[in-house]
């Protein structure tokens, strides 16, 4: 009677997962770690004290608060965004999802950009359309409507600043983007603490814009939580998606004790601005190196030879960071997250000493 | 030149998205909560020192390990389950809908059961299938085979034992859909701590099976840490959804930190056992009440008269308890989460009161 399975389980699944391969993260151990945008700076010891009370008094056996009621004061407090027009995300990528899960596809993206946009969208099954920025890495409007009426966009993702070029688009493109697509356009504010400009004030004029935010790039990582500001209509929908207790009651209570202190957050950032300025002439001066201006937590530079020689001598040296050398617009790009003003010395002169060698002379 | 948007941009969501409700939580405040099957006591003071201690030193600037690699040791060593077999996910519902997103529709569910699967498959506007349980709440091999076979169905659930329902589906019905049907076969186990049974061993005897279990129902809900078991083909599939950095940093140490201690885990478990055959029996003895047995933390109970009356009085004495009352196999059904002694004591006196009030006489 019993009928053996005849298939391979995973022929059932759907053919666009099965092409994937998986997200991958460098996890090799190092000794400076440069590649992921993290903040260098661990909370100040007083701020810990408080953090570890707030999680002390969390109750671990009870579902975390679905709303998340505190949290999003908390944010209120630090960005402005009412309760009514935010919602909250396991981290920026759980909210890319949820964008894409209500929208569908197409998803419509310049590139390069952040990786996930296009990642996500695939693990999705949903089609990625993809607009190439221009030569420095700025967007025009005009190939871009284009394309989005061509192929009925739903969503369109623009990170603001971009990643991994680390510079703002043509506000003038923005405008006419959001003025004349018939689609959702998301702004992903990942970056926007680092160059203090945001979109978020035209929330109002433009129904059909979503500003992402993130508390991974000032200090919180760790805690995993994205968020997402909204037209209240927009809100309404896209928490059918998301799943009700999708923000842990650590993280929350973690997140809440430690956005009281916006001066120490608002500190921390300034340091890495001007950390970035010190970085940027450092890379500007060396021979063989091309930077880019950033306005994030990160600079891209092209090497004028191997960049993925110089990324693994660094590696060697036990410092990561993100190597984006592949044929096209990031040929031998490198990407470095600022770090503690002595980190950013160790890259530095590590970078020379590679450079000064054999490996590098020759060009590529 | 410029175009406005005609469009209300809600009517770019997926109509499958526009026409869900979202999914209701009920919050209101209560003074004893027994709504949410979860854990009633917290950890022992000895336990949570250690986990303060393990919180006080992650790094929350930091991203969280992707991978989870001390949690996934942690819960192999308190299941059994190895690593590599192992999927973490933010709660079962991100590992349901990542499931569904691999695998797409149908899927095919008994009801009644864990209302996130049909919540989840039609937020992801996929197809839902459904077949009744018989009138004991168990589960028929022979029409879901060929409710199966009709709809092509891709994932089945069964959750062992089902919620709301309280009790496991013959052992016999389950095994033969095992051995039958051209599907991933998804064993929920969020309850198998409280029945002791479990599919987990004959992983290796269906490469069609996935066991899903949580760290929500035996004291750590807060934590938002579902596990899901599977081959590792089917992980790998499932690897390429999951978002990379789902599990976040405070969560991955409280519950290594937690899972030292199984001994504490196990005490709670059996004390909740013990306290639910109380509960049984209490419930059994009241006139106008039909108590379904139970091998879960929770306990199904029908009433012969209005349930939502019922429960709106039990909710007025600032007793919170889950109100399943509609048309159907639920008419008039309640559901009480298994609380501390003395919580369960007052639920019960308040029930009698309630049932011997003039509302509750006359039958519905």
């Amino acid at each position: 009677m019993k009928k053996p399975i005849q298939k391979d389980i995973t022929s059932l699944i759907k053919p666009q997962v099965r092409r994937l391969a998986a997200y991958h993260i460098d996890e090799t151990p190092c000794r400076i770690k440069l590649d992921a945008m993290e903040n260098p700076f661990s909370p100040p010891a007083s701020v810990q004290r408080e953090i570890a009370k707030a999680l002390s008094s969390a109750s671990i056996n009870r579902y975390p608060d679905p709303s998340c009621k505190e949290l999003k004061n908390a944010i209120a407090g630090l960005w402005g965004i009412k309760p009514a027009n935010m919602i909250l995300g396991n981290g920026s990528d759980e909210l890319i999802q949820a964008i894409m899960l209500a929208f569908g596809g197409p998803t419509l993206i310049p590139v390069p950009t952040f990786a996930m946009y296009g990642i996500t969208s695939q693990a999705l099954a949903q089609t990625v359309v993809t607009v190439p920025l221009d030569r420095n890495f700025d967007l025009d409007a005009n190939p871009l409507l284009k394309k989005a009426k061509e192929s009925k966009a739903k969503v369109i993702f623009l990170a603001c600043p971009n990643n991994p070029t680390g510079n703002r688009f043509s506000d003038k493109a923005v405008r006419e983007i959001l003025d004349k697509v018939d689609a959702a356009v998301v702004l992903d504010e990942a970056y926007f603490s680092f160059s203090g400009k945001s979109y978020l004030p035209l929330l109002k004029k433009y129904p059909n814009m979503i500003v992402l935010r993130t508390l991974s790039k000032i200090g919180f990582a760790g805690l995993r939580i994205g968020v997402l500001a909204a037209s209240p209509a927009i809100i309404a929908e896209l928490n059918k998606i998301r799943l009700p207790y999708n923000i842990n009651t650590l993280s929350q209570a973690a997140a809440v004790a430690a956005l009281k202190h916006k001066n120490v957050i608002a500190r921390q950032i300034s340091l890495l601005i001007s950390e970035r300025q010190s970085l940027y002439n450092a890379l500007a001066r060396m021979k063989g190196v091309t930077v880019y201006p950033s306005e994030t937590n990160f600079i891209l530079f092209r090497i004028a030879a191997d960049a993925t020689q110089v990324y693994l001598e660094l590696k060697k040296a036990g410092i990561l960071i993100k190597n984006l050398n592949k044929p096209g617009p990031l040929k031998n790009c490198l990407r470095v997250t600022i770090g503690m003003p002595e980190e950013n010395l160790e890259f530095i002169k590590a970078l020379e000493n590679i450079l000064a060698t054999d490996i590098c002379i020759k060009p590529y």
